[in-house]
Formats: structure tokens, C-alpha cells, sequence
């Protein structure tokens, strides 16, 4: 997999990638991320990459031209799967498309700031919106480090124990049954007898009945 | 305002706090955000912070011991309005949320990693338990980036024209209305006549309109 970030701050991306599980996934050869500064794409004065709002108002537009033609360059060299903006008006990102985008060969990612992208971007040169929440963020560089991370960790190979993953909130529209480890008592807490039993489909009934639990008191709406 | 941020990846958040509006803010001395590595905070070797779960299964489990002493360590120097947990089955992180949470004093994030923390650390030191969507990440490294961001841009001073937060998506329940700016005609494309008439209570009519017609297309779920 290669993911394409355009942005206007790729020093913001830089430790996100070269951490923990991402960095080791692009060690490993097993997904590609590279970063496009868009002021390297644009004629103005100043590596000018955005311009007053026409009719008036706060904030500043990203211009469509250098957008353009950073797509048009990367597009020249191979077909991408998605091109991806990512704006607060977008789809809202879930479990169902990290596991769909992590089996995409390329990808490109857009990331907004200021007032947004001129919406002529949005109209001809986007094939996907993404928001990752309800909430607005000063760019599309957290969201897209973000998109990345949930994509990313699903490919075969990233994470050591493959079981792992599919254990996880989400995957199975229960969130995730509560975790102990030792020590069994930390301050007169005691962990669940049930899980010190070494009785499995006990233990698996609990987590089972928890997860279930915790979902009806937390997120009544996974289970509609 | 002061965030202290209790990681095992320290280095993954360098860059995001480091560039563009949260290092002007910090710079600005509009907020305080410090890191805490959590394997300072244990007595194990090799600065062990987690173990395997009671009851089996795949994924370790990070230890209440390191983060109860974090935690007590920070509270011993001041109070926290909260301390808050980043985890997929927390409450979903909005733009009401962030709102609120930029009107805090001191608060502390914890970041999970792994299959989480022990559920006793959840149920005596945490006060709020925070999602910032509806997918599973490597850690809550990101995610604290994320609320970081979307509260520290809400605080008076941070942005450079505060009307540029006030009309962004979800303020007011709706979307923002499409955006354009120079040139007016590109590649055949045009802006919106209205945007280019300099009649003002007209453009401004326009954009609630449009600010509506795209809720209700995209997110009708915001307008119930």
C-alpha cells in the first residue's frame, strides 16, 4: 500500500510516522507513506497557496491550482484507488471504512486548513470526503496521521498478533469487554474471580456478557 | 490553561505540538502542554508499564501501578479539573465537548495502548472518558492530539481572527457553506456569480442557504 499526503505542513506529520507501530510498517516494507509540501507546487510569490474568500469573510481558501497540479503529478505516475479530502463535512470515518481503505493499493490524502479548499477541488478532483468526527481541528494533518494509524494497523503483517486486532471495539459492533492485569489486588481493588478461574468458556461467557453490557450502558446505538 | 499528557510514546506527539498553532499557542504561553513518559513511573525492569491479561488472550494490558503514581505525582503539584482517558469506548468527542474542555484550568490525558488499561484504573482515577471516533487506533497518542488541537484553538488569543472559529462546522449546528477563492475561472470552472456581486446581505443569504441545502444532504442527522 502507498498513501500520498499532500499538505502544508509536513513537519507536523513527522513523529506520528516515526513511532511505534507506523514506523515499523514502513520498515517492515509494508506500506509507503510519502509527503508533498503543496507550496512546492505552486508560481506565486512567496509559495502563496491560498487567497481571500471571494464575497467576503474570515479565513483564508486553498487555491485549486498547485492542488491540481500536485494530483496531476502524482496521478501521472500511477493510478491511486481514493482521493481523499479530509474536511469536518465529510463522511464520518469508521471501523467499516478503515477495514475497506486497508485494502486499497494507493491512496492519496488531502489535508485542509484555514477556511478549507476551494470547493472546485471538492468538485472534479476528490472521489472521498472524510471527517473524523464532529469536532474542527486547525488542519487535515491530525485527522489524516489519524486515518492513517486505523488503515495502516490492519494490514497483514503490521501488528505481531494478527488476533489482536480483531478483538478490538468495533470489529464486531460491541465495544471491548474490560482488561486486568496483575497485580490480582492494587490497593484493596481485586480483579473479577472469574478470570483468575482458568475456566476458558467461562471467561469467554463474562467477556462476552461485559462487552455486551457495556455497550447497552455506553453506546446503545451500536446495537440498533 | 495546562495540559500534561501521561504517554509511552512521548516521541510520537513531538512534531504535532511543534508546528503551526499549537506551538504558536505554547509559544504564546496561551497553554502549557507537558509530556509524562509512563515508564518513568515504574519500578520494574525494563521499565515495564504492562503485562498479560488475567483470563488469557491476545494483547497486553497496561498496569494500574505506573499510571496511579503518575497521576498522584501530578495532583500532589496542583488540581485537574479532569483527567481524562483516550478510548475507542468512551464518550464520542464533539465540538460541544471541545468548547467546554477549553474552559478548563489543568487537565491530564491519559493515552491507552495496547488492548487498554487495567479497568481499575478506569473506575477510581479517570473523570472522563473521551472517544474521539468510531475506530480502533494503535494508542491514544493521536487522539490526544486531536482534543488537544480542537480545545487549543477554542482559547482566546489562538487564532489570529476569532471570527474564523465561530463560523466554522458544528458552531451552529450546521455545516460550513462551499468556499472559493481566485481565480474566478479555472480550467472552465467558475465561482458562484453571487460570490463576485459585492451585494453582502445577499452573499450572506446564500451561505445560510447553502450551509442548510448541505447539512441536509450530508448530515441530517445534525439538523434533528
Amino acid at each position: 500500500m502507498r498513501i500520498d499526503i499532500i499538505t502544508v505542513l509536513p513537519e507536523l506529520l513527522k513523529s506520528p510516522f516515526d513511532a511505534s507501530i507506523l514506523k515499523r510498517a514502513i520498515e517492515k516494507g509494508l506500506v509507503e507513506v510519502h509527503m508533498h509540501n503543496l507550496r512546492d507546487y505552486t508560481d506565486k510569490s512567496y509559495n502563496q497557496i491560498d487567497d481571500y474568500q471571494f464575497g467576503g469573510g474570515a479565513g483564508m481558501v486553498m487555491m485549486i491550482e498547485p492542488i491540481d497540479k500536485c494530483i496531476s503529478a502524482l496521478k501521472a505516475e500511477r493510478s491511486y484507488d481514493e482521493v481523499i479530502y479530509m474536511t469536518p463535512d465529510g463522511a464520518t470515518f469508521n471501523q467499516k471504512m478503515a477495514n475497506s481503505l486497508s485494502l486499497c493499493g494507493n491512496i492519496i490524502i488531502l489535508c485542509g486548513h484555514y477556511k478549507g479548499v476551494d470547493q472546485r477541488v471538492r468538485d472534479t478532483l476528490i472521489t472521498k470526503e472524510i471527517s473524523v468526527g464532529d469536532y474542527v481541528l486547525s488542519g487535515g494533518e491530525l485527522g489524516a496521521a489519524l486515518v492513517c494509524d486505523a488503515i495502516i494497523r490492519l494490514i497483514p503483517g503490521v501488528l505481531n498478533n494478527e488476533t489482536s486486532a480483531l478483538t478490538d471495539s468495533f470489529q464486531d459492533n460491541l465495544l471491548a469487554p474490560p482488561v486486568f492485569t496483575r497485580p490480582a489486588e492494587y490497593k484493596g481493588m481485586k480483579v473479577p474471580e472469574v478470570l483468575l478461574s482458568g475456566n476458558f468458556p467461562k471467561i469467554e461467557k463474562w467477556r462476552e456478557d461485559q462487552a455486551l453490557k457495556r455497550t447497552e450502558k455506553l453506546r446503545p446505538d451500536l446495537l440498533k
